[in-house]
């Protein structure tokens, strides 16, 4: 929807690739960016892999000097230190934001897949990763960070690519989607698809203002993820029942009255138009379908044993209701299961699922103490 | 929407029935229902005020057997023992369930209110609660109860009304609505009014199943109600990731396939056209707008020293998400200072918001303990 800047690069799949669920994809590409040098030994890689909705721009750089997602967090001399570190962040395919999505040019038709795109995996996420991975000389990271779903994306990386990563970190995120998660979700897409202007799928995809488009079904998916995502506690100190200013109420019976409201309303305007709908669904479906208790005989812990790192971070927040605080002790309990030395960090950040966003001071501390420890490949 | 019951009652209101926010209702009433007999000294009245969507049904009687909405808690040897107690359900003012509300018929035009209906608030309904009280004479009541909305009215209620209540059970409820439960009802409301179907309140009132009517508003908002009643603990024991059955399953693309999607469902099916959405809209607005501090100079605490009674029980449930514990302790706290003999009950029930509907067994030993320790009038 955007156009790519400078700092994006693609990389090509390998054409059939095969996905999870049984599609395959042709000629297919994921985009990534990347910060600092990869040194001789190519031992010093670090992978970053995302949230439903960011960019592979996860920071500024020289060839694109706009702010990234997690910009307090990556650069020289920050916790994820980019003068020591090759970072990479590789945009997770299905997202529209570069790599090859349902709203793509299907080769075999000429048109955009909508839903023909084929059922999407978190498992097929973390294979087209490794793909980029491998395309740029590395075959084994320093650390995978995953955060939210990127997190499970990790999970899925580590297990199905034995020997492929050395270290991991794990922010608010959980070994496989709970009923609670699913239910805001599958709420999430039903608002989408219920909205007329959806219209299975058929929307106008490059609709910038006018057009068809499912704006009032990804104005109440948005909103609602907004709240997941942040917590009740921090709301109270920070709108408590402040009242909008008269001229900034609208007319509607029922409108915008709390400030509250319009925060949501501004989250919601920012968002609907700059990410494609069906893309949204299949990311939103594949986070449902994670359970890395597949691999386990049905124990998440079972899963989680089989992945082979030396160490980890496992990071959670205690006001999270979307990935709450129990399913990172589950990761830290399975990794150390099998075996690596784990570290586990629960924060009590007031800002919920997205303080990995906001309490950079925290995650900063946590993130960068453990990158500064690990030992020289 | 549903023919009245042999058990429901009406009470007229005062005509005009002057509205806390600036409108009248002429010739308006509440629907109510009773149980257990006035003694002739008519000190053993208990009043329960209702959640947002209960009718004034809360228990089968001789004249309506069907079951009631409270139906474990109330009758003859229960927690709200109608052997002894006279028990008393009022329907809210502006609900669609026996009462004047936007649904209703508006003498001055013949037609219906819709949003022409006064700007509600849950001290009308206090009021008109109050007016049908004092109609059945009744003076003081021996206990008032609160349930969720109808906490807050009933703070309303002896506030506004000293010397009206001797004892006061609070049920998971608020002495104000915070910014997380009010960006949810905005969210619902938003889902109903972005509906193109309610035609900014002009659907066909009176659709049994056709017709122009916003389902699909009126869906969203009950899942996101029910997602926000219950809680993330007690779906990974009840639903886990169970999968529906393939023949459960439905044909869309991103359909329901795990349990908690189909229970949503069912939720929201039973609910879409028994509820008047106008109504819906109304209530859920004034729950926002309640707030204690009004009456307090800005202060929650000092709002609820204004209120006289002997003796309360305030009830909370950890795993509410909706009306957080510290809410009931605030309310807890303030009937305290103001003088009252209050017990606390902090419950784990892992059923959330919705406890005192399910976990009967610890609500009927708090309820009934408290009601059979006070002492006869």
């Amino acid at each position: 929807m955007t156009q790519p800047a400078d700092a994006r690069r693609y990389h090509a799949l390998p054409s059939p690739f095969p996905m999870k669920r049984g599609g395959v994809l042709h000629g297919a590409h994921v985009a990534y960016e990347t910060w600092g040098e990869l040194n001789a030994a190519r031992d010093n890689a670090v992978l970053v892999l995302t949230g439903l909705s960011p960019s592979a721009h996860m920071a500024s750089s020289a060839q694109d000097p706009t702010p990234g997602w997690w910009e307090a967090m990556v650069g020289p001399g920050k916790a994820i230190d980019t003068a020591r570190w090759f970072v990479i962040c590789v945009n997770s395919l299905g997202s529209d934001k570069g790599s090859t999505c349902p709203a793509s040019i299907d080769p075999a038709t000429g048109a955009a897949y909508r839903l023909s795109f084929p059922e999407l995996a978190l498992e097929d996420v973390a294979n087209a990763a490794h793909a980029a991975v491998s395309g740029l000389g590395i075959t084994r990271l320093a650390c995978l960070i995953g955060c939210s779903m990127g997190g499970m994306s990790a999970l899925a990386y580590m297990l199905l690519h034995p020997g492929s990563v050395r270290a991991h970190i794990s922010v608010d995120t959980a070994p496989q989607a709970q009923p609670f998660a699913i239910a805001i979700r599958s709420l999430q897409r039903e608002a989408i698809r219920l909205d007329p202007q959806w219209n299975e799928g058929r929307y106008d995809i490059h609709a910038e203002a006018g057009g068809q488009y499912p704006d009032i079904g990804m104005s109440i998916a948005r909103k609602l993820g907004v709240i997941t995502y942040r917590s009740a506690m921090e709301w109270n100190g920070r709108f408590a029942r402040i009242r909008l200013d008269p001229e900034q109420r609208d007319e509607n019976p029922f409108g915008r009255e709390f400030q509250v409201e319009s925060y949501l309303e501004g989250h919601a305007q920012r968002f609907v138009r700059t990410f494609d709908p069906n893309s949204y669904l299949y990311l939103s479906r594949a986070s449902d379908w994670f359970d890395i208790a597949e691999y386990g005989h049905g124990s998440v812990l079972e899963g989680l044993r089989r992945i082979q790192i030396e160490r980890a971070m496992v990071i959670g927040v205690s006001t999270d209701i979307l990935f709450p605080l129990q399913q990172q002790e589950q990761i830290a309990e399975g990794l150390q299961a099998a075996g690596a030395d784990v570290e586990f960090v629960a924060l009590d950040s007031p800002q919920g699922h997205d303080a990995f966003l906001v309490d950079i001071d925290n995650y900063s501390r946590a993130i960068g103490g453990f990158l500064a420890r690990l030992p020289a490949g």
